[in-house]
């Protein structure tokens, strides 16, 4: 079985497991106090040209409820799309900690400017709004997860929203690199790091073995961060285990590097399912790729390989999901590509 | 700099890190649904001889966290002694979850059963008791923050006094293996498991980079604790690194190995302060030792060592305490013992 | 100003004034451990024909609260028509509380047994499921937000498939008064009983000053409730209030005494939009209507009458909301219907 | 039986009574949006001094739950003293909502400025604060649940330590009307408004038949607290009856007046103790005294009379608690006194 079903499906770059052997027997103090987190964290400050704070969580559900926690009083909700991985795959994570996800209609995984303003403007219009959660934030994904993206334009659009309805704004960046590497992509991470409140950049899925590194760039929102990490069990204990993965990843550019062999991967077999005239559930921007299959084709491609079966489409259709990744082969791909011409 | 400070000071045994690398480019399911999670599951399934449901996370607080969220309804508490790693040490992460920490004053890190019957009949007793959190979970820890154990008798008292009053017992283990391995100690794992309700055994500080295995026993308790962990962000998305080092652990008895080596030598650091006749803040049952020193001595030994300043005993003397580990060297050891002599 | 905006306009119907007047030197005990509490839940015990808990609450949003609070675990969620008042009207009061909302699209404010089932089955044949919040309950009003009635067959295949689905059900009766005593209604308070496992018959907008009586049918919840109140900030000292406005309520049928005729209130307006041709946004079946206006109509009518815009129908057109209650006079009505006609 | 058990177990003043009867018919709007509510809050400002905002709730329990949610970050936890209300008889409410009670031991129910500034210092000066809640308010209450007050300079040391300490300060005046007319006190209600940054001021037990007027005077926790309210279920529907209850109390001094009457009614009883040279548990300044009784007398007493037994003192005597209150008649102090003279 070839597995194209996630990102995750091996441990980490050998880069990675190379530095943490080398560097295991440094006695070091622990809850990412030590000097391979500050470093990590100066080249990810330097990378987004501006005076932030960085922490260095385990996983995505951990760093969205903690950043959320962290940001929103007890009466304010988050506003997102209805597709975003924190309205519908976090076994209610944000609202646990108390606060709702107020959800917006999404268009392939995206929401936009005008939707948040008459979300809003809705809110404040409305003579009953202390009956409501009060929108204080919005939380949007780059890439998204139906692997679209948002261009430059369309996130000034959301900050300039954001800012006349003192809202902050938030990207989930789970797969940024796989963002940041995409051909269709026009948005630097010194963008994001001037449009947004805070996002992350995350690891898991682009070559660590785990870890997404928090980005907080508006001054109101950094105080006391770390004891809500401890609170919410984000705070590890061998905090260096993340410092030293950020380190490596971004000393020399390896986060861009393996990010820019899985969009080539990614963009290979989009073209070979496009000679094959099959259409496509989304835009295949990213490392994701959502082809319409019969149910045959699918029956076909499932005895060799392993992929989520995403949307029915109609009776006899299904979108599936491929992911490739930093370890996505060629030789794999280059099996995947034969047996998709023989659909 | 010598560091005694803690036990999570370097990153992982080295069996482990060279388990990690070599499964490294298997293409594994996430989530904890690989076949390494399997096996370390077995294996700790059959060291414990009961049919428990085991769940690995990353940290304690987590698995502290996790564990009683899962348990309890939204009005009851847990009692717990107050110098608990609960009670003062993780930023309020059960309140944050919606459950006061009952604390019991402890002795030597310890409480008894006398106080816990004490504490629940009070509180059936009392005509108002509607008023107060309900007592429903006992939280221990073996060993305790004070690194002393808890006995077979005692724990089997608290098991009755807990099936007495209808209360769930719980063991934070943390540093299980340390416990285990003491020579003051007569609990075994199978008797701890035949006596809580849940446990976990510590990897963090006992040789792993990371990781806690959860060990639940009472059948009542079993249902849907997935979920909890996904909502509390303790679901990690490449579980097999939780998996692999367990594996690593328990499959010919490293845990136990590495756990009688800390021993030792914080056994040889304990015969050298006892030599010079210096007192000890609690017993040195296990890995954390707490000799009584003055000013003078602890300036001394704090050019070379690093190690916590635990509590004020009287205006001249302090308690510290020093933590040995499955990586203290024997030429550390030799190096503190050689500046203790000349104290 | 004449007002037809709520159901909560004045304070209470004057037999309960009296009975506090009467009652108010007598020297009770505190926190609904009073005899007139007693006889009141007894009362209403006898009502439901079932051996059930009954608390007495102050209003909707804290009887809600408290109720979902006592019956769901922390991964638990809540299945709501969107249109539910605990969706959109209670600042995200169940959310903070730490659990999802479900939100299933209502049709006049109602949801099938059909939509439960496939929500319900869509959660356990996700292989994902962990990752979303578990559906346990579902929640409907009786009346609805928009005034229309759930019939007794539908409530029996609401049953039959939370039944099926290990679902508890869960009836919002802040209105049931106005639903009871309905021309449309099939249901009785006794199906209501044998239905739910629990449900409220709300006395805010029937009659009382405050109050909430909570009908706990289902064995497994009914331990602890009080103490739930309490934490909820829920148990009212002098509990004597609502014990003895519940017995004024229910001693001799004045509960469905003052809901008849409101519903003949509501009747005899909805008659004289009917006459003018006036469409309604929702079948009038207990004391909300909801006539479609043009704006100029409204504007004629606003001179006059508080009511509410409820939403807009199309550029030209709004429905409105007229409540009547047990207070509305026929002085009132005879005025309106007389604008009406010139309208 | 004659009641001393609590200062809530009549009904309301009789001028509380006949108002909410006078105004029952007039049509007004909900929430606490109405005009006597209006009114209402001037009194209550005109009475403080400044420009605070006024809002109504229920209850005790429910205004400290909803107070501190609305201050307090999620890492947050409020010191308290270990009698105070919040930590001892509300099941866990504060808890309920993330925060830690941080309880400091109590002297006659009172916590000094020493002793926040220790605990506060304590918090900072640790290396590892962030893994504890961080001190962000103090509660204390006035008088206190011993009936004991807080002089001026008291108030005025512990406003000095918290503003030092970035704490918010906190007066629960569940039964403040007791302490302004206590003989022993020398803070007024401006005082107390200039020191505080919230506090209430407590109608159930000074005559109303439910009801907290919230106080808050710092401009930067103001905001959006109605939102809470209602989140956390205290948003009266007829937010009327709160309006025209505090009304009626403050209009004409009538809480400053019924007070005095519990107040003297209190020290007629404490003199007889006094007479009989019995021993009283905590100072008797307000309208709860807790003379130390012996079992003996204490059975005597209990055939004529409800208290609560409070503590118990040694093996033969136990401190019990008499209430008066607002409606206490002289024929039932003067029935009391006569069989304690005979004790």
């Amino acid at each position: 079985m070839i597995r194209f079903d996630s990102d995750y499906i091996e441990g980490a770059h050998e880069s990675i497991l190379k530095r943490l052997s080398e560097t295991n027997n440094e006695q070091l103090p622990g809850y990412g106090t030590d000097h391979h987190t500050e470093t990590a964290k100066a080249y990810i400050r330097d990378l987004c040209g501006v005076d932030a704070d960085v922490h260095f969580m385990v996983g995505g559900t951990q760093a969205n409820m903690t950043i959320i926690a962290s940001m929103l009083r007890t009466h304010q909700g988050v506003i997102a799309p209805d597709s975003g991985h924190i309205a519908g795959h976090e076994t209610g994570a944000i609202e646990s900690v108390g606060h709702k996800v107020l959800e917006i209609e999404n268009s392939d995984g995206k929401i936009n400017a005008e939707q948040v303003r008459s979300f809003a403007e809705g809110h404040w219009n409305d003579p009953t709004h202390e009956h409501m959660p009060q929108p204080k934030m919005v939380y949007i994904s780059q890439p998204t997860e139906s692997g679209t993206l948002y261009s430059r334009q369309e996130l000034e659009d959301l900050r300039e929203i954001c800012t006349e309805n003192n809202l902050y704004l938030m990207v989930d960046g789970a797969r940024l690199g796989y963002a940041l590497a995409s051909r269709d992509n026009d948005t630097s991470i010194r963008d994001l790091a001037s449009l947004c409140d805070v996002f992350y950049i995350g690891g898991t899925k682009v070559g660590a073995l785990f870890g997404e590194a928090i980005v907080i760039t508006n001054d109101n929102i950094k105080p006391d961060f770390r004891y809500i990490m401890k609170q919410k069990g984000g705070l590890l204990a061998k905090g260096r285990l993340l410092g030293i993965q950020f380190e490596v990843l971004f000393e020399n550019g390896l986060y861009f590097e393996i990010s820019k062999h899985a969009i080539e991967m990614a963009h290979r077999l989009a073209e070979a399912f496009e000679k094959k005239a099959i259409e496509m559930y989304a835009p295949a921007s990213t490392n994701q790729i959502f082809p319409i299959l019969t149910d045959t084709q699918i029956d076909v491609l499932q005895s060799k390989y392993a992929f989520h079966v995403w949307e029915e489409i109609d009776t006899a259709r299904k979108a599936i999901r491929l992911c490739t990744s930093w370890s996505t082969t060629s030789d794999d791909v280059d099996a995947l590509i034969s047996d998709i011409e023989k659909l």
